[in-house]
């Protein structure tokens, strides 16, 4: 084991410690009352940056959440890695289904929970720590190394695609890191060479001026609710298919091999369906569920309401419907051309006696990377010496919008090395971190930069 | 002008500030944290009855919410007749489109701005103060009167008709005259002959354990919201149309000579739909307003709820989603029936990956009555008298479950001499009582206790 390694190990502690202070900050991005917060966890991670090594670190003010950058370019002739990560977190809600509170981080049974222990900040600070662990046992590294910490992907990264196409030479590398996905399971670990773009909508339905007694005016006005149902209803049959004309037009077909290889995976029906308390697996008639959430888009509404939602009865017609309707995208979907499809689809369908508008939230483009990457190939090796085994392939149906930026701006290939589980309940209550998970992999991240140092010479 | 009639225009002021006091009561029976609250209003009641002359009061204590009795029957051999209304007031939600706070009963442009302003403390009031008028002025009244005044109208009376089950003899009358209706228009007092009746749902659909991440689990499992869309959508089709199987089948047919008098009311479509800020009007095809409000079922959806309400974007697929779904109904429907036939409806529609629970919240019948009966026509003397213009017979949409409920326990007539009108946003925010109609309506009450003494004499 190198000097590297075994720092990661002997500091796992001071690591644990360190995670649960940032993930006591409530930086909510999507929350405007919560912008102080999301400047507090910048200013933690500017300062965490700069004592682990880094000679420069810098905050970078956007239109509304800050950048953090960090670097340190002492190994001349070696490659550069940019890593990226993000230090904003998803809403708490619904807060009572939490266990422990969602911002007092709480270890139990070997996991420890806290909004956005997995999704970012417990991954994205491996990388970090492996830093540090250079740093500290031999005061160099095997790469120059950039932080790129961002604030607002949770709310789509408006503002990081300017700031990487304006800031190209200050973010020039050779390749990218990203930990901001899952393992396969807790026995297979993995790489991620393929995500789903994603396009996000609110559909606002409007009836009449005010909310109107069901008694004295049902039956002489239409119900926005009943319209919105209506529309819905009909973006998506019965089966499971998205039924907006082109929707499909330009998914990239499976091939035959990819099919296979999905098949050759370890995934089992019962245990997915199990680990979210489903009553049976549904979806696109056809496909396999890992065909399903990796390869194939779809269109979900993420949240609906409406006129009264309390307690008993009140016999009201409501003034307004609303949902929230987002679809992810797979290659070669253009997030552009699927929102134009969408939204003419749901004006066509709605009724002539409401006012429908259509607002497009974000949208971000999906990835597939080829497997054989020197950079893949690297960090293949790098996961197999932490958690010993060798990794297999995967794709991810989440997105992360900036890693198709990467390739498309900065022309590098992105590494996703993930260290999250599936049932780690991101963007939901109890959310967590696997410790084993995390502990190996603040190792991995040691190994994967002495590997790109290897790989490059 | 006689001297009850008198005093009822020489208090005025004062029956408008004991209006106010009891307004600024939140009542509001289907908030459990307001039963005190509502305690508090059925308190006030009692305490107005016996200021007003009532030799008993009574507070009978139900399961949930108090019924208010008061009487005065120093009058052998006149009629007897029972003023039914309630104290209890729809929630205020929402808040934030109230000009002036609900609970803060305030004049503007007179009219009165509260909630329960007309619906229904403003109402039931009206003769209250008018048998004061008689006691005050000559130390008795023209007819024996009861007061039964109910703090459970808005959550559908479940404790009322049990009681008046129990207690036939303390009720027995000759008439009841119920005050929780609205006048035509302004220019056109009415008295109303017909209601509909409701049966009022809740529809939970569940799919998973908790909150997917869309992107990790979205195409391999079921949306509830989709689901519930779904099932709402083929509730009721993009016309207007009820597709219940069986819905429509002990509906009574509207006759020629009925039309024909809906047509001859001076309703005006435009203004109609003006009064709501509707876009257009919208309804079952083959009937004019009048006759989809007043005599055709209705099936709405009252509140519609599931996953991220919230600003901005959040990717989850909702682990339930929920709605609260309404039917009104006409003679000869039977609500339990309906009740059957859409509960089956909704369960045969539902997905076999979701569960599905259909609550029953509350029922009650319609209800259709002659407008030839003598205590009827007697009201269109009062109000003929109080407002200078003969009143027209008109049905309302809404639903006053305990008028059905007098027809079949207590065997006798009622009266439903209304105040309101159909913009005083009733269910909804700024609720009003106009201040003519207000103090005509007190004058009104006068009026119609004479005829009805003189119409049994």
């Amino acid at each position: 084991m190198s000097a590297a390694a075994a720092y990661a190990r002997d500091n796992r502690d001071r690591h644990l410690d360190e995670l649960m202070e940032v993930l006591r900050i409530p930086s909510v991005s999507t929350d405007p009352a919560r912008a102080g917060e999301v400047k507090r966890a910048a200013a933690w991670v500017k300062e965490r940056l700069r004592r682990a090594g880094c000679t420069r670190t810098e905050i970078f003010e956007t239109k509304r959440h800050p950048i953090v950058y960090g670097e340190w370019l002492a190994a001349p002739g070696s490659p550069t890695v940019l890593f990226y990560g993000h230090y904003d977190v998803q809403p708490e809600d619904p807060v009572e289904l939490w266990t422990s509170p969602a911002f007092e981080p709480t270890v139990r049974d070997g996991r420890l929970y806290a909004r956005g222990a997995c999704d970012d900040k417990g991954q994205f600070i491996i990388h970090v720590n492996a830093f540090e662990a250079f740093l500290k046992t031999g005061g160099s590294c095997p790469v120059n190394v950039k932080f790129l910490i961002e604030g607002e992907e949770e709310i789509g990264s408006p503002n990081l695609e300017p700031f990487i196409a304006a800031r190209k030479e200050l973010l020039a590398c050779d390749a990218v890191v990203v930990s901001d996905t899952a393992m396969f399971d807790k026995k297979t670990p993995s790489i991620v060479h393929g995500l789903r773009g994603l396009s996000y909508l609110q559909v606002d339905v409007r009836g009449t001026a005010r909310d109107l007694h069901s008694g004295t005016f049902g039956g002489s006005v239409i119900n926005p609710a009943f319209a919105l149902a209506h529309i819905i209803a009909a973006l998506k049959d019965v089966k499971g298919r998205v039924k907006v004309p082109g929707f499909y037009d330009n998914v990239r077909k499976l091939t035959a091999k990819e099919r296979k290889a999905f098949k050759k995976l370890p995934h089992s029906n019962t245990a997915w369906r199990k680990s979210i308390g489903a009553k049976a697996l549904f979806g696109e008639p056809g496909y396999t569920t890992l065909e399903r959430v990796w390869a194939r888009p779809t269109l979900e509404v993420n949240g609906i309401w409406g006129g009264f939602m309390g307690e008993g009865a009140k016999t009201v017609i409501p003034a307004e419907a609303h949902a929230k309707i987002s679809m992810r995208l797979v290659p070669d979907q253009r997030p552009k051309e699927i929102v134009a499809k969408v939204t003419r689809a749901i004006k066509k369908l709605a009724a002539a006696s409401v006012d429908v508008t259509v607002t497009h939230i974000h949208s971000g483009e999906g990835w597939l990377a080829d497997t054989g990457h020197v950079a893949l190939q690297a960090a293949a090796r790098a996961v197999k010496k932490a958690f010993g085994k060798t990794p297999v392939f995967t794709r991810e149906g989440g997105s992360i919008r900036v890693v198709a930026t990467f390739d498309r701006i900065l022309k590098v290939p992105s590494v996703l090395m993930g260290i999250g589980l599936h049932d780690d309940n991101l963007h939901a209550p109890n959310e967590k971190i696997d410790l084993d998970n995390f502990f190996n992999g603040n190792e991995a991240a040691v190994y994967l930069m002495d590997e790109l140092g290897n790989a490059a010479g």
